[in-house]
C-alpha cells in the first residue's frame, strides 16, 4: 500500500508531498475578486443613480445564470464571471433605498469585522481556539447589561431573534421545572405562555419546536389601533393569568412565561414593559422582552430579564449555546461600537426616529398618502391611495381594490429596481406599505424620493 | 416639531439632509483593512514558518487588546491597528498545522463566495430579496441529493450539525404524531430515542431542547475497540427496540427515531447503515444519519433519509427554518464545487484519507507512538508514550502519568505556536492525540512535523 520513490510518497496512488493547491493563483483571485466585490457593491453602496435589484422571474434567472456543478473545476476568469453575475442580480440591500426589510445599508467596520471573521473563520467555544473572539464577547455582553442598568446578567450572541426566542422559552422552562431537562414534557402539567398577538412568529414556531405546543401560546389581544394598549393589555394578562390560576386546579395547566415585544416587526409597537413585569414578579412569572437593545443596535443577543443568577446552574451541558460551532457575531458589534462611540450609535438612532418623524409629516401632507397609525418607533405604516380611488366611498369595494394597490406598486418598483419596500395586510387591514428607517446612509432626500416614486409608478391607477 | 431651514431639514434638532456617513473614507477603510486581511491572513495561510497562535492567558491578552468601548469613536488609523492586533492574537486556523478542530485550511473560492455574501448581506427567505441565492440553494441541495442517489428529497442549509440534528429530531417528531406541533407534548407517552453513545454530544443537547428530556437519549452501547461493530451495535438495537416495543405496552413509552452516525467526532467510527436501515424499516422507526456528506465537503445541510415526502406537509409555519433570518451558506459550497468540479472534491477526500492511512504507517513506525485503533475515516487517534514511560509495567500508575502527557506537550506547542492538536481522553483510555486530515494544504511533510514537534516537545519527559 506505502511506496516510497526517492521523495514523493504515494500512497494508493496518491502523491502526498507538497500543497496540492496553487496558494499564488489563489491569492491573485481573492485579490480580484475583492477589487470586483470593491467597485460593485461597496462603492455602488451609497449610490442612488444604481439600481436596487435587477429582477428577473426565476426561470429567466436560472438561464441567464450558470448554477450547475461539473465533474471538471472552472477557471478563475469564469469564477470571477459568476461572481460578478451573483453581484448583479442579488439585491443591493446595501442601497439606500432598500427599505424591504428589518435590515439595511452599510456599516464600513461591522463590514471589515465581518471580513476578518471570514478569513480567520473561527469558532467561539472554547479561549483556546477562539481567544480574542471570546474575550470580545464578554466584553459586549458586559457592556450592554451595563447599558441598560443591570448589576448582574449573562447572555450570548446567537443567529438571530427567532432562535433567541427559543433560548428565552427553554430558560424559562427551565426555571419552572429543571427536571424538565432530563425527563422530558410528557407526564407534565401543560405549560402554557403568554405573549401578544403582534408578537414575532417565532413564538408559535418555538413553542412547537420545543414541545410545548402552538396551542398552548395564549395570545393577549391588543387594542383597537393595533398597537399596545397597556391597560388593556395589561388587564387582559392579569384576567388570563387569573384564569389560568382557576384553569390549572381543574385541568393541570401551568403558566410558565410572559413574553413581551418592544418594537413590533411590522408597527414598531412597545408592551407595557414595566407593567408586565409588576404582573410577572407577583405571579412568579418568568419574563422574557423579544427585541430590547435589539433593534435600535442591530445586534442580536438573547436578552433576558434576570430574576436571579441563572448560569449558577447550568441549564445544559455545562455550555450556553445550543450550537457547537458559533461565529463570533460580537466581533461586527464591538467594531463598530469602537468606531462610532457610544454617542455615534445614539446619533444614529435619533436620526432613524427623526427621519421616521419627517416621512410622517409629509405622508399628513400629501394626497393620497394615509397614515395607518402614528408610529411609537421608526417604523412607518400607510396606505396610498390612487388617483382612481380618491373619490370612492368607504366600503368593502374600497378597501378590495385598495387591497390591490400594493402588490401593483411593488411589481413595478421591482421591474424599475427604484427602490423595495415591503407591503402586507395585518390585523383586518388591507395591503399597507411598511417603511423602517435603519440604514445610516438614508437621508431626508431618500423619504421624498420614496413618497414621489410612489406617486410616480401609481399615477395611472 | 418640524422646521425647514431654506434646503437644511430639522426635525428635533437632527439634520435630515444628506448623509451622515462619510462614504469615501469608508470605502478607503475597508481597502486598508482588506489590504491587512491579504498581508496577514490568506498570504501566511499556507506559510508553515508563520505561528498558528500567538498563546496569551486570559488576562494578559485583555491588557493587549483595547477591548473597551466608548462614547466617542475612534480614528481609522486606530481600528486598524486594532484589526491588527485581533489578527495577531487570533489562532490562525488556515495554518497547514492547525490540527485542533474539525474544520482547518483555507479554500479560496469558498473565501471569496463568504466576502461575497458579507459585502451584499442577504437574508434567505424569499425569492424576492435573495434570488440569487435561493436558486444557489436549490442547485446544491438538488445535486447533493442526485450524488447520494435518492430519487427525491429537500434540505436546507442552516448553522451547524447540533441544529442540523435538532431538525431531524422533529421530523422525525412530527411524522410519528404530527399533533405535537399543536399539542405538545405534555400527556402524551414517553417519546425515546435511540443512538450510540459515539454519537455526537448535540443529540442530549437537542433532546433536552425539544422536550423530549436526556432521560429518554437510549444509547446503544459500541463495541471494545470503540467503533462501529456492526453485529454487536445491530444485535443491541434490536435487543433494545424489542425490550421497548414490550415496554410500551406497560409504561406507555413510544420509540420513534434511530440516529446513526457516520463519522464519529473523535474516532471517525461509522455506524452499519444498511443494517439500522433495515431495522428501522421492520419497526417503522424514522432513520437519522448524522454525518453523511457532511464531514466530507465540510457542508453542513440536514440530511435526513427519506420515507416519504416529509415536506408535503409543512412541518411548521410553513416554511422550513427555524430561523427567520439566514444566511446563504450553500452559495460558499457551491462555489467551491464550481470552482474544484465533482473530482475536484473527491481528489481532497481520497488525498485526507491517503495522508491519515500514511500518518498510522509512520506511527506504526516510530517509538513511543501507539495507535489507539485502525482509523476508519481520516481521524488519526493516538498516545504519544514519552522516553521515561517506555520501560514503566503496565499498571495504574503507567495510564495515569500517560494521561497527564498530552496536555503537557499539548501547552508546550501552544506556547511555541508550532502547530495545534487536540486531545481528549474517551471511553475509559486516558488522554489521547487525535489528528484528524481535513485541510488540502496539508502535505507528508506537515504529518511528518506533526511527529517530530511531538517528540521534541517531550524530549524530557
Amino acid at each position: 500500500m506505502l511506496q516510497k520513490k526517492k521523495n514523493a510518497v504515494l500512497v494508493d496512488g496518491v502523491i502526498l508531498n507538497g500543497p496540492i493547491m496553487d496558494s499564488k493563483a489563489g491569492e491573485k483571485f481573492v485579490e480580484e475578486a475583492c477589487k470586483i466585490i470593491m467597485e460593485e457593491v461597496i462603492r455602488k453602496a451609497d449610490d442612488v443613480t444604481e439600481k436596487v435589484c435587477e429582477w428577473r422571474a426565476p426561470e429567466a434567472l436560472k438561464q441567464i445564470l450558470d448554477l450547475e456543478m461539473r465533474d471538471t473545476g472552472e477557471s478563475h476568469q469564469k469564477l470571477l464571471q459568476l461572481c460578478r453575475d451573483v453581484i448583479q442580480y442579488s439585491v443591493k440591500t446595501s442601497h439606500p433605498r432598500f427599505f424591504n426589510q428589518l435590515y439595511a445599508g452599510i456599516d464600513y467596520s461591522s463590514l471589515v469585522a465581518r471580513f476578518i471573521t471570514e478569513a480567520l473563520n473561527p469558532s467561539v467555544y472554547t479561549y483556546e481556539v477562539s481567544p480574542v473572539f471570546l474575550l470580545v464577547e464578554e466584553a459586549v455582553i458586559k457592556k450592554m447589561i451595563e447599558f441598560i442598568g443591570w448589576e448582574e446578567g449573562d447572555g450570548i450572541f446567537n443567529p438571530g431573534g427567532s432562535v433567541s426566542n427559543m433560548y428565552a422559552m427553554n430558560l424559562a422552562r427551565y426555571k419552572f421545572c429543571p427536571e424538565i431537562k432530563e425527563k422530558g414534557l410528557s407526564g407534565l402539567p401543560r405549560l402554557v405562555l403568554f405573549t401578544s398577538e403582534e408578537c414575532h412568529y417565532s413564538m408559535k414556531k418555538a413553542a412547537s419546536f420545543l414541545g410545548i405546543g402552538t396551542e398552548n401560546v395564549y395570545f393577549i389581544k391588543t387594542d383597537e389601533r393595533m398597537a399596545a394598549n397597556m391597560v388593556v393589555k395589561c388587564g387582559r394578562l392579569r384576567n388570563e393569568n387569573q384564569c389560568i390560576k382557576r384553569d390549572v386546579k381543574y385541568s393541570g395547566s401551568a403558566p410558565f412565561l410572559v413574553c413581551a415585544t418592544a418594537g413590533t416587526t411590522v408597527l414598531g409597537a412597545f408592551d407595557p414593559l414595566d407593567k408586565i413585569a409588576d404582573i410577572c414578579e407577583k405571579h412568579g412569572l418568568w419574563l422574557h422582552v423579544d427585541g430590547l437593545l435589539k433593534k435600535c443596535y442591530s445586534a442580536k443577543a438573547a436578552y433576558l430579564f434576570q430574576q436571579d443568577k441563572f448560569y449558577d446552574v447550568s441549564y445544559d451541558t455545562g455550555d450556553k449555546s445550543i450550537q457547537c460551532s458559533r461565529r463570533p457575531d460580537a466581533f461586527k458589534f464591538w467594531l463598530m461600537w469602537k468606531a462610532l462611540g457610544t454617542t455615534g450609535l445614539e446619533e444614529r438612532v435619533n436620526r432613524a426616529l427623526a427621519l421616521a418623524r419627517y416621512l410622517v409629516e409629509e405622508i399628513k401632507k400629501r394626497e393620497g398618502f394615509q397614515l395607518i397609525l402614528e408610529p411609537e418607533y421608526a417604523n412607518v405604516c400607510f396606505w396610498y391611495i390612487p388617483p382612481s380611488l380618491r373619490q370612492m366611498e368607504d366600503g368593502p369595494e374600497f378597501w378590495q381594490k385598495l387591497h390591490q394597490i400594493a402588490p401593483i406598486i411593488k411589481e413595478r418598483m421591482m421591474k424599475k429596481g427604484s427602490m423595495m419596500l415591503g407591503y402586507q395586510p395585518h390585523q383586518g387591514k388591507v395591503n399597507f406599505f411598511r417603511q423602517v428607517v435603519i440604514s445610516p446612509q438614508v437621508s431626508r432626500e431618500d423619504m421624498d424620493f420614496l413618497l414621489d416614486e410612489i406617486e410616480l409608478l401609481a399615477k395611472d391607477l
